[in-house]
């Protein structure tokens, strides 16, 4: 028997294979089309499930669950898209729009809560019970795992860590507040102080890695830079991963769970991410390295977490 | 059948017979002296539940369990305390201890997750699965209510909601770290506020409220002068009431509970602080009214709330 986890994004629906273990085995996309009504692209997600099973050689009669990621605000309980602002998809029932194509139990939930639930069951949190895991890329997203089943809120809008305020007057946020965490600690903000120092510093290895074009900066750019002994660089990496600790030293402060996990864009760079803002914890929680009790850890699975995720829905909360 | 609930606290033991609806019938206390070993702390806790108990024509018999609400961390599942720095208790078998005198099923928690139980079983929360309850006072306290119980976090540390960063850099805190919401948001922070205040408009009825002595100062005092119309005053709370609306609106982006519940000394003001800290997390929520699920109420069992919900301890976990 196999699961099928599925990422709906605004640009590609990708379907992924999964064992019952929650393997990836196989995955494929199709462009979402997200300018078309939900019935279309819902009836193009149930195709590609049908598509990517064939293809690999099973049959709908193995597949145990469809689990669906979206964006937006998902309702688990009655399998519904509330709302998805990427998407353009209001109040649609996921479940029984995809169930009028193939006959398999669907499960829908958001997809940052699907990430953290992948990392949570094969990922950098296997065998935790309690984990975090936070996305730093466009923006920061976070999903919350709470005796090993997703915590989603009472409306299921829980997990909006990067929207927590950490910098009260602070820089200007997508949700309209001043000051989220998002607007310091997201790949996004890691590029905007990138540039900044770049434009400052004419001169630097920096602003020579990209030619002193600005535009070309991107999340690698400070890394880059800073491997090859930039000052420039490594003070933007040094500020970020303050930023990026200031959020997870709040999130232990709240949560104390087993283990925080680190993903998106810029935890490809591994332990240069990972120690400085492990350092910059200790100098920040009460007590110090012995009051550390949350372990910090990057994540395992990637842009695969999502699908993961997806499949694993119903073998967590059956 | 009785329960017996217990406020720890530095000057004071508080025991209350606690009905097993929750309904608090009685209470006694006697003081600490937390300069005393632990041993000769708990054998008067124990003497407090049993003189309690016999006062008020019950026999230990009757008592279906004892539950200690304490300052600092407790593991509950072991019934110990494992650090009070209040009471000087390091790693103490409280458990152990109490039951060396009354035989009797010994429950040990936090003395605010145990207040955050009390609104939930039978106060402002009561009814609902998912509550946060913040106390505002000398500090700030949390605890996290989740699916109908404690929430305590992996290592016993959760609920920590003061020690939120929300403005980078800031006010130095308790803790160690600047900027944390309880420098802003306890009532010591407010009494801070209004003596800067007062100070520096010596002629406004705030100031003439306590006869230009800043040192007497408390948490009523800009809300008395408020009354009186003092725009001085106004703007201390509408300042604090912001302040108090960042910390919740994070803690809604964070959790959305169903409700979070309003506690501590300046809860007394009622709707003077509940409806503009309403309005002020109207203004920062995204989606501005109507995106605003979770509920935010004034606590209901007052000082009473740990006594209550140490009480209950057994009867939502058993």
């Amino acid at each position: 028997m196999i699961r099928i986890g599925i990422d709906l994004g605004g640009t590609n629906i990708a379907a992924g294979i999964v064992t019952e273990e929650g393997v990836l085995l196989c995955k494929k996309s199709v462009p979402t089309g997200r300018e078309r009504a939900a019935q279309e692209v819902l009836k193009d997600l149930a195709m590609l499930c049908r598509s990517v099973v064939q293809e690999n050689g099973y049959q709908m009669s193995d597949v145990i669950s469809i689990g669906i990621g979206s964006p937006g605000l998902a309702d688990p309980v009655n399998g519904k898209i509330i709302y998805a602002n990427n998407l353009n998809f209001n109040d649609i029932d996921v479940r029984g729009i995809v169930n009028a194509y193939v006959d398999v139990p669907v499960y829908v939930e958001n997809d940052a809560n699907c990430a953290a639930l992948g990392e949570s069951t094969v990922g950098a949190a296997k065998g935790y019970r309690n984990s975090i895991t936070v996305t730093l890329g466009t923006g920061v997203g976070g999903g919350i795992i709470i005796n090993g089943q997703i915590y989603s809120g009472t409306f299921f809008g829980a997990g909006e860590l990067g929207h927590m305020v950490t910098r009260m007057n602070g820089e200007h946020c997508t949700c309209g507040r001043h000051g989220c965490w998002e607007a310091y600690a997201s790949a996004t903000a890691l590029i905007r102080d990138t540039k900044v120092a770049a434009a400052k510093s004419p001169f630097s290895l920096l602003a020579k890695t990209v030619n002193a074009d600005v535009n070309a900066v991107n999340a690698k750019t400070p890394f880059d830079a800073a491997q090859l002994g930039d000052e420039v660089a490594k003070a933007v990496i040094a500020n970020y991963t303050k930023y990026v600790a200031e959020g997870i030293t709040n999130l232990i402060n709240i949560f104390q769970p087993e283990i925080i996990v680190i993903g998106g864009g810029v935890c490809y760079q591994g332990d240069n991410i990972l120690i400085p803002i492990r350092e910059s914890v200790i100098s920040m929680i009460y007590g110090g390295e012995s009051a550390l009790k949350t372990k910090l850890a990057i994540a395992q699975l990637g842009n695969d977490a999502g699908i993961i995720g997806a499949a694993m829905l119903n073998a967590v909360t059956a």
